[in-house]
């Protein structure tokens, strides 16, 4: 695997200290965190260490903390216990760690108790570590998005380097990328008639295992992709089904990938699958064509938005002037979500800053329905990471709901709708890195993509 | 699956309340808990159900509470939201589920606020859930290793139940066995020179998930079976090496499995494997034939480490008298953990709880070396399930460490041991129900157990 050598990844992380030092002068702590339990104290989840602090020691360390001052990185870390060396085997040394991660010092976890520098900090989404901030630090953390003077500072440090990614960055965003595209692939190879969500779940997952990284984020894999993030696997495949497959891998280092396909179980699209599943292709290639630097990521979502407004008025679904029924929100009944998101070191990247991240300062999110669930609201500058995922539902809760029904009686041509009834949730999702050209697709990395109905049906034959 | 049905489930949960109305007279609190987060608040790991609330309720209920009052069932938990149903899909009502569970009454949980009761509780291990269970019952939880009182009452009346499982907790362990030893039996097959950890434990690991079953904990492959609790996949078989597997499956209600076995990647044992094998199966089956109600499990430890001292006599790599050895702890060096454990809703059942369950009244761990790693220390009785697993690793920071070299100089065959070289760690692992006959092993579902020499060596060949 592509892991960065040590030479690179010393001077990357050099790189991005002195970064944050011309953003934020004062002295930042970032803890790593700690592996909460499952059931019992010593059955705990796989370990996943703080994303801002990966960004900055890039090795998932656990119950470490690093100081960063002026470019100079300190490292808090306990030497391994012999216990723990019985019991996890021989661990690199502190010393060994800070020699790796270039620190210029490094002490036991203990010496925090005798930090009384006053730091700023970004509090962790795990009440132990977060428990442990406050005590060491002496007061109270905010939440990330209550975060107010050196801490509101520091966050704000933090989205400006992490909202572009350096070489390294990319290159682990490629490697998971491209681990994902194999999954899918092989989700699709695997797929037949009377097989279950869980076999192909299994499959597809075991890609992704094999290669020694991890699930970035919980797979969904359904015949009911209009549970948006639909969690369970209980059902069996039948012919005339589509599958919803939305997985994505994590490389070593943190960095994450985010894709879904959709393909049929019987290998082949109904008529109505191809008329919906190629308006939101169109959709989803509409929207990366308009990847650019500078550009709204807003008019993105609309863009997408008016593609599938216009297609389901050609296909006689929807009924009325195309700018009306996006005024009245009529494509969100079928594409409730955002088109997508920022993506890096978490999936919903900074998301653990609530919309300090997505949204640019001064701006909120929308309250009108499916505009509200626009993650991102960011003009696009090079280096961003973000998704471009649309897609088509029909979601009982929304299209049966009296109220709706009534309000959107004449936008809504229902007998027509009904003859698209075996198509439940259709999403199409990839990832764009944002170039000075425009966009790089960066889960084209397979000979084939897997994402057009031609190339579909031939990976579903192979 | 064989998932118990309604009425079933139903009977079983009513009997195991008037079991625990017969041992604790007062109120009982029990929370489900919640999925802690992974690296941002929507992104969580899977959700676990706390293992008490599983054996009362059985149906892994987010967010929930149950009440049991002599009997009396009654059921905290919120209808699903609209926001939830969006995006997770319908889900159960709070009157269904409590239909289901058969309970006497169901309230949101916002009811808990006017909760006056002074109900006992169990500490939940997760800080939010945990947070919630202090503020509604307005009083410092202890840990339960801590707790007094009612709440001691209460831990003591649950461990008097969950020590001996019921037909419904059997049969879903033996449905978790199932799936795991055909997990076991996979990866035997999937083995070769030149693959690695990682794509071993994939293939493992996605039989598990294809069931639609959960790993009960973090699986442990890999050719370094000396580190007992190896958490990383990153080394390539080699031709010589042998896999240490350590997997075991999860029933959809919690109940849980676990089962190791070690084999050839080359699929042939060398001659010095071929001993070290066998004399751990020896210890192995010398335990479970000495399984039977009233016998102590501490003596089966102990039986295990007078099969392996014996044997490691016989093969000239200790020397002197057997009781002698065992006195001074010289099978430790090789054997350092107990021979088993405790196995239900939790791999190590109720550890949650420390050693009040692992440990009969009065008795506290050793500090013997080797035997304070035993984790259960009570007579065996009718319906427990245990592990029997006893092992032989050469762990380098035991057997290089100059005192312990110094203390059992006169011990070990150093030039002896050293050929056998070729063996790092083995461990031979089942779960064994204790019947009136004496014992059932339950791992033992597939037409082969793939578990001595001559059934590896086939498991391998298929």
């Amino acid at each position: 695997m592509n892991v960065p050598d040590r030479n690179t990844l010393k001077q990357t992380l050099k790189q991005r200290r002195q970064n944050l030092a011309e953003k934020f002068s004062d002295k930042a702590l970032f803890w790593s965190g700690c592996a909460p339990s499952r059931n019992f104290p010593a059955n705990t989840f796989p370990f996943r260490a703080s994303s801002h602090f990966l960004y900055f020691a890039e090795l998932p360390l656990k119950n470490a903390a690093i100081e960063l001052d002026n470019g100079k990185l300190t490292l808090f870390m306990d030497n391994p216990s012999p216990e723990s060396i019985l019991w996890g085997g021989q661990k690199p040394s502190r010393d060994k760690i800070a020699e790796e991660i270039g620190a210029d010092a490094a002490y036991p976890v203990s010496d925090l108790a005798n930090y009384n520098a006053s730091a700023a900090t970004i509090a962790v989404p795990n009440p132990i570590t977060y428990q442990q901030q406050c005590e060491y630090l002496q007061r109270e953390i905010p939440e990330p998005s209550q975060a107010q003077g050196k801490d509101l500072d520091l966050i704000q440090a933090v989205i400006g380097l992490r909202l572009s990614h350096d070489e390294s960055a990319i290159a682990q965003i490629r490697q998971a990328a491209g681990v994902s595209m194999e999954a899918h692939q092989t989700g699709m190879k695997a797929t037949a008639p009377g097989k279950t969500e869980a076999e192909i779940r299994a499959a597809m997952e075991s890609v992704i295992m094999a290669h020694n990284q991890t699930c970035a984020y919980g797979s969904i894999v359904t015949v009911h992709g209009e549970v948006l993030h639909n969690e369970a696997y209980h059902h069996t495949l039948q012919s005339g089904e589509l599958v919803l497959a939305d997985v994505g891998a994590e490389s070593p280092g943190g960095w994450v990938s985010d894709i879904t396909r959709t393909w049929p179980v019987n290998g082949q699209f109904s008529a109505t699958q191809r008329e919906l599943y190629d308006l939101v292709l169109a959709a989803h290639d509409a929207c990366i064509e308009a990847v650019a630097p500078g550009v709204e990521y807003q008019d993105i979502h609309w863009k997408a938005a008016a593609v599938i407004t216009e297609g389901l008025v050609e296909l006689g679904i929807l009924q009325g002037n195309v700018s009306d029924l996006l005024a009245n929100d009529a494509h969100a009944l079928f594409f409730p979500h955002g088109v997508g998101h920022l993506l890096g070191l978490d999936v919903h990247d900074m998301e653990d800053l609530g919309d300090l991240a997505g949204y640019a300062p001064g701006r909120q999110r929308s309250r009108r329905f499916g505009l509200g669930n626009l993650r991102l609201d960011r003009a696009l500058q090079i280096g961003m990471t973000v998704t471009i995922e649309p897609g088509f539902y029909q979601v009982p809760t929304i299209l049966n709901d009296p109220e709706t029904r009534e309000q959107y009686q004449n936008m809504i041509n229902w007998e027509r709708l009904a003859q698209f009834s075996d198509v439940r949730g259709i999403r199409i999702e990839d990832d764009v890195l944002v170039t000075g050209d425009g966009a790089e697709v960066l889960t084209s990395s397979l000979p084939c993509e897997c994402k057009t109905i031609e190339e579909i049906v031939n990976a579903r034959q192979i």
